[in-house]
């Protein structure tokens, strides 16, 4: 599948290959893109000269921030504004289907006809567009900066002249790369086991509203979505790690890629919810709004949380899919060999 | 298990002992005892002078809910400052066992330390607990009325004095009385197929704050409520029923019984918190509240919605054991013929 003979030019080829979307695709930066290239220079670093590969990484990680914060905030307000419109929809719905033992029924929201949710909807609408506004901005002049410039200097380098640690590399490239990837598996499994994962398997577990871990702030309750923030980050960095070494397992990484992309969708809608659940405590912040916005405000906060909490089952739920699988234990990287 | 020779000596035995629980008991009158009473003579009215029959029983469903009422405020209040002070709670929990891979972590509610709290607190339970004071009143004063004075006479009736339909009753207890019992949970049967039973046993489907049935009103939109309160009370005759014939059952009984009572229980549970969330929700209609305590009634309001959709999850997840067990279709209630 690859022209490949040593770790080393597979690396290349993978690094080389982003690198040229990278570049290929500017000003439109993509994710995916940069944490594939950040995802790599972190797990085969050791193939790499270690400082430059580390300050990449970093600096990659900080534009991704930069640049991502304005789709991040686009998204949010599409979730907040879908949740404010289903909560107050009076729509009939179409009748279910006998099997489903409907009669017909009308779908309506817990906040139909509500007086608050009019403003609420607007308030929030215009507090995250704002915010996103200036992630704009933020972004624009981020690709204007010399910063910006050396960075995609560097990104040109890497599809062209690798700092490899070993330029005369020719290690047997299942031999060099796999382990890496082993050990990317290993570290998310090390931190799905500091989750209540087993609580967050059981339906209506009522962690989204009653049992938030973490220390109170004047501004956030919520911190125990740091562990799952960094579950969510080794999910990543371990889908990306078996992509880069695709070549060399060819079908056996299918499954594996295919679970590690759901639990990534299932851990970013946690994410999402989570920081739409702050927006709209945040909003509800705003001095002088109505008592009926406020209580729209809370209801929709609640709403978000529990789309948190059900994220995180439907994860607790399907976690054991991996992790009896044998692909975080054993050899199957070795299989290829 | 009975001396009862004859369906009519059994129903009466059974007619006899409850009402001489009410007699004992007053003036503490107990729920359960009045809906026995007009289970039975709803379920084995075919045995009755029909018109006196149905008259009780009417008067009996009053009696309930205006002598129910104060309790059930009482069980309102309970829950909704059990809701807020679990949602405002910031106590450090105890470390989890290792088994759920939890490091000791804090139990923080979503509203810990949120200003509104102590005034929402306040609020709920100034409203609910006078309603419970009208309900306390209006208990006393129908203690001491004539109706309910006429209906204690006519509980006295039904210990000494049976109005029965063939005086001279002689048919076999199981002949008689059986195929009533079946009607009752063939008509348990029939509620249950109207519910979206299957959507119920999906979790977190929604339900709770986005799917509501019924018509909006400006004071509610929670009216497919209606529905499941029509499984309750089919659930609860049912058993009544049951129970009734149990010294013809024996043992075959049990299980069925043990199911009916946890149903029961689950119906109750998501009635009590329907009938909360709407207090939660009339309380952030008070007029001139701060913006903070709306918020708070919000969230307290979700929470109880979250609450009847997590009691329909259960119901709609064990209902199958009963469902599919043949005690709803078929000839067990004829095994002790």
């Amino acid at each position: 599948m690859t022209e490949a003979t040593s770790a080393e030019s597979l690396l290349g080829a993978h690094l080389a290959a982003q690198a040229g979307l990278f570049l290929r695709t500017l000003p439109d930066v993509r994710q995916g893109n940069l944490r594939r290239v950040g995802g790599a220079l972190h797990t085969f670093g050791e193939l790499l000269d270690a400082d430059w590969a580390r300050q990449l990484a970093a600096d990659l990680a900080t534009l991704s921030e930069v640049l991502g914060a304005e789709q991040a905030h686009g998204r949010r307000l599409v979730r907040l504004l879908a949740s404010i419109d289903s909560l107050t929809s009076a729509e009939a719905a179409v009748p279910g289907p006998r099997a489903e033992g409907g009669t017909g029924r009308e779908a309506v929201g817990l906040l139909a006809g509500h007086p608050g949710a009019p403003k609420a909807r607007a308030l929030m609408e215009r507090q995250v567009s704002l915010a996103r506004s200036r992630a704009h901005s933020a972004r624009l002049q981020e690709l204007g900066s010399a910063r910006f410039h050396a960075l995609a200097d560097r990104m040109t380098l890497l599809a062209s002249d690798l700092p490899l640690r070993d330029r005369s590399g020719d290690r047997q490239p299942a031999e060099a790369l796999l382990p890496a990837v082993r050990a990317t598996l290993q570290e998310l499994a090390e931190s799905v086991a500091e989750l209540p994962l087993e609580r967050a398997a059981t339906p209506y577990n009522r962690d989204a509203l009653h049992r938030l871990g973490g220390t109170v702030t004047p501004e956030s309750t919520e911190s125990d979505d740091l562990p799952w923030r960094q579950v969510h980050t080794r999910v990543l960095r371990a889908r990306y790690a078996v992509e880069a070494v695709q070549p060399l397992l060819g079908a056996a990484a299918e499954r594996p890629l295919e679970l590690l992309r759901g639990y990534g969708d299932l851990l970013e809608r946690q994410a999402e919810a989570a920081a739409a659940a702050e927006a709209a405590a945040g909003a509800a912040r705003t001095p002088r709004i109505t008592p009926a916005t406020a209580y729209v405000l809370g209801v929709v906060h609640a709403d978000q949380r529990l789309e948190v909490e059900a994220a995180r089952h439907a994860f607790g739920v399907s976690w054991p899919d991996l992790a009896h699988s044998g692909w975080l234990t054993d050899p199957w990287l070795a299989r290829s060999n």
